[in-house]
């Protein structure tokens, strides 16, 4: 966390900011390592360049902060105060004028926005901080892959319940209860999202929703899920045969395989995201299904299940060592098959780590 | 919702505004039926005074909001277009000009409204549209209560699954786990929250977190929980005693108890919301515990967890016809005892009607 507010510290000074307010439970959480989301209720991070940070949360949940390792100033205020008056005196204290302000502007309400402008009427500029901490971000710690590394291993042991647990005419949820309630009696709390699982019709939807479809004989079943471990998020998908599936399923498998293993192949520091983007789609172009992968390759994961860098055909962005993405191209065809593959990877100094590691040869579970 | 799109287009009538520009997931739904949370990807709905309405989606969820039954214009997006320029085009051809707009100024994020601004430089005037939304919101139709009738009786049931796999040693994440395991098994895709189970110093904190804590003799263990159906949530607490507790828990029990009792009675059309809190409050605070009772009394319920209108001890909002919101008075005493007893209740003509059902007489489990 050290080397975080330093790298920050130093950003504001060159960029002559007076101060940071951060408002997302993610990049409050990134530097405080409290974790809260109070509804609509405001949390708030104030960042300095050479004072100390103050943290703004409910009163109630000040003793939270304090138990995640929360060192410095917290503003605390009731359901019935209004916290603004608090922030601005405290500011005072510790600069004499406000010009200049960094906020996160992919985040930050207008009733918020507004909020801050009255109350530092001086302020003359307002940046965005969430480049340079997407930047931050990006790269992950060792602490940090650690992490990571520990919630993939749940997700791999997720996929691996989901698998035992298919059965003829049970349901979607049905699946995905047993796969949560494993997870959840052995001490996770939190799902990265809502688990997928997907079969039949289903699962040709990229953003299908589970319900009372059951499994049955010739079917593909889809499972896209993630765990949360201290805070930071995995994200697998993986798509098994109940029984034995048709040819054309087949090669619409065999395909989104080889695309994947293609993304990984080029994954490198130096090389852009949308080559490894290409990678994948173009052999899923050559194949004749380029009209049925809609999304991109893959995304950025750490504390958010979203994050940078995101993988796009378009986007220009270099990898670099220590980041931390998903690899996940789809193939969905309407009628005949949905088929996901999805691994989460670390880029090392030549290439890529493979951090989930339930097998992609076709799983037909008989 | 042909009754919703009546009432906010007289009103953009009377306010002269010529779109509303919605943003959050909830406010989404509640026009559209279609539920989506594309993350970091823009969903919007654009409403007209006059026009037919328009939806701004992630191309991939097209179908899915065909099928959740909209029937008007939608604008897909893939991950690498700009949604922005097709916006402007399509609004351009409903309104020769746009001077004044609403948005949602507690969701939109500060990038969007100056995405806005720039899409439509001819603005002149951007109002919040939460106000009049949050007053259509807060009734309820006769639909709405039967959806959050069910959503309640599942939280019921849910109560009734945890005091049932109460045992010594047992942890929090274990209970937690069977709750949801067997919603979840029935068909339940998803909580309100993140479901709460909380016992020994844990039920001391208003906003604890379950973990591996075992369930032991004498303690008092906190339920506080929802279920989502069709799109609207319930959400009830209960706190329960494992085996025997001392004189100071049965006694914060019973004021707690009392308080809510209190409140209920207190609860009628015409009369403010604050009324209600201060019922509970000075029972809690004349029978010493003022300090521990940190929070409101409780919060409006629906399509969002909190929404409108607040029970705080300062809201002058008078109740009304159709109101639900829930009634959760609590004492939080370190190290001694935390206790919450959380109904969601309906405002009728004369009264309300508890939605929720779980006893509230102290419960012992053995």
């Amino acid at each position: 966390m050290e080397q975080q507010f330093k790298e920050i510290s130093n950003w504001m000074t060159e960029q002559n900011i007076d101060f940071t307010f951060l408002t997302s439970t993610d990049n409050v959480f990134y530097f405080s390592n409290f974790y809260s989301d109070p509804h609509e209720r405001l949390l708030a991070l104030l960042l300095f360049r050479n004072e100390e940070p103050i943290l703004v949360c409910p009163s109630m949940e000040k003793n939270d902060a304090v138990n995640a390792g929360w060192k410095f100033d917290i503003i605390g205020y009731s359901d019935i105060e209004n916290p603004w008056e608090n922030i601005q005196q405290k500011v005072a204290e510790k600069l004499p004028s406000v010009k200049k302000i960094a906020v996160e502007k992919d985040h930050l309400n207008v009733n918020r926005w507004e909020s801050i402008h009255t109350a530092f009427p001086s302020i003359e500029q307002i940046l965005s901080a969430e480049e340079k901490i997407n930047q931050l971000r990006m790269v992950k710690t060792e602490k940090e892959l650690t992490i990571i590394k520990e919630a993939c291993k749940w997700a791999d042991y997720a996929i691996e319940i989901g698998c035992s647990e298919l059965a003829e005419g049970k349901t979607e949820m049905q699946v995905l209860a047993a796969i949560e309630y494993e997870l959840k009696k052995q001490g996770i709390a939190q799902m990265s999202f809502s688990t997928m699982v997907l079969t039949g019709k289903n699962g040709a939807s990229p953003h299908g929703t589970p319900g009372d479809t059951p499994i049955q004989k010739g079917d593909l079943v889809l499972f896209d899920l993630g765990v949360v471990v201290d805070g930071y998020c995995s994200d697998i998908t993986r798509t098994v045969a109940f029984g034995d599936i048709n040819e054309e399923q087949k090669q619409i498998y065999d395909t989104v395989l080889k695309a994947q293993l293609a993304a990984i192949d080029a994954s490198k520091p130096g090389v852009a995201c949308s080559v490894i983007d290409l990678a994948a789609r173009n052999i899923i172009s050559e194949a004749g299904y380029g009209d049925y992968f809609p999304h991109r390759l893959g995304h950025g994961l750490g504390i958010s299940v979203h994050e940078f860098p995101s993988l796009t055909e378009t986007n220009s962005l270099l990898l670099k060592e220590g980041m931390v993405y998903t690899i996940e191209p789809g193939i969905y065809v309407p009628n005949i098959a949905g088929v996901r593959i999805e691994d989460d990877v670390y880029v090392t100094k030549n290439g890529v780590e493979i951090l989930t590691k339930f097998p992609k040869e076709l799983q037909i579970i008989k």
